[in-house]
């Protein structure tokens, strides 16, 4: 990469970061505890989005920041379906979201009246990994028919998450999927991740992972 | 986006689509067919090649220029494993393989011992669909369990290509798949795209994409 455009790139995530630490602060000024999810296309973000807030409202106050590449509605009016406030957040085509569109939405929110905010990012292994968003966790939900290898061939996004949502359990009959071969590929990346098993589905495990998430908000309350 | 950065990022892609021309110009010269292989982390790119290089070779002399975001050797020894040359290319975390990387790939292969060169993109619906790499053709593969609605969440990368590979349809019956609502969305951002559904798994569906394959290598020949 040349040299303008390093310095560059540079520049614009040093102006993210700080994006990020401001929003950071000003959700904490509010109590409010909030999460980046990021998955490949299709793991079931919504879908795990949609039963995590089915489980915590209405004692927990939510609200979802959808990330589309496309001025598509599809996710938010699921979200808006079952009575949480939803901002679609469009990237016009990029493959990640950044601080500033997020501190977009969130301006769009009445901060008063939450104690939770999902974000959930463009479905994209590998870009959404460097952008801060100014969340107070990261979160990768993975999924059974994607393989057991992903953490080998993707291994940024691992990283730098606090927990990891292994969800679509209920495939596991029909594909093969070796958990141990996946803990192993995470463990060597990020020791002590967090780790749930769920069903979007059936809702397997996501009384789990969200009394885990439960204890999180109560946490910073 | 400042015009500076628009001026660089609009250069590296003049640069890029010159290489482009030049590699394919060079493969048309040896009467090469070379497809890019488009897909979601976990779609079953690696699988389906495969299952298709079984089918066609010995007849069709392939090789496979496997792009990885990390230096992971692990869907190249799988076509290894089964006798066709493949060559690892490392994007370097980058989140698509680009036209520079695919010509060094192509450098280390023997052209005058080859009908067809599959080169599998790093797993991405987003940043591929902007890097033209040389190659004849564009296909996207996708999978029943990552969701129907990916062409309306993700329809650049739709546009671009010649052809569709539906991969694991053996999960069918336990996915709420429509695939008319599927096709529809790819339908109306590119009329007349080729439609195959198959499992790498079972095999079903793979001679049929096979034999289309055969006759776009036979057609250049």
């Amino acid at each position: 990469m040349p040299t303008k455009r390093i310095e560059i790139v540079q520049d614009i995530l040093n102006v993210n970061d700080q994006i990020a630490e401001e929003t950071n602060a000003l959700l904490h000024t509010k109590h409010i505890f909030s999460m980046n999810i990021m998955a490949s296309p299709g793991a079931g973000k919504t879908s795990v989005i949609l039963r995590t807030l089915q489980e915590l409202s209405p004692l927990v106050r939510c609200a979802v920041l959808e990330g589309d590449t496309a001025p598509v509605t599809i996710d938010a009016e699921k979200v808006s379906g079952i009575g949480i406030p939803a901002i679609q957040i469009n990237s016009g085509g990029d493959c990640h979201l950044n601080a500033n569109l997020v501190r977009k939405g969130i301006q769009s929110l009445d901060l008063d009246a939450l104690d939770l905010i999902l974000v959930e990012n463009i479905g994209n292994l590998i870009c959404p990994a460097s952008w801060k968003l100014g969340t107070d966790m990261n979160v990768v939900i993975a999924s059974i028919p994607e393989g057991d290898d992903k953490p080998y061939k993707y291994p940024n996004i691992y990283r730098g998450i606090q927990a990891l949502v292994l969800n679509k359990i209920d495939l596991k009959p029909y594909v093969d999927f070796n958990i141990q071969y996946f803990k192993d590929g995470i463990a060597a990346l990020n020791p002590g991740v967090e780790f749930f098993e769920v069903s979007a589905k059936t809702g397997e495990g996501i009384t789990a992972w969200a009394e885990w998430l439960r204890k999180k908000i109560h946490d910073l309350r």
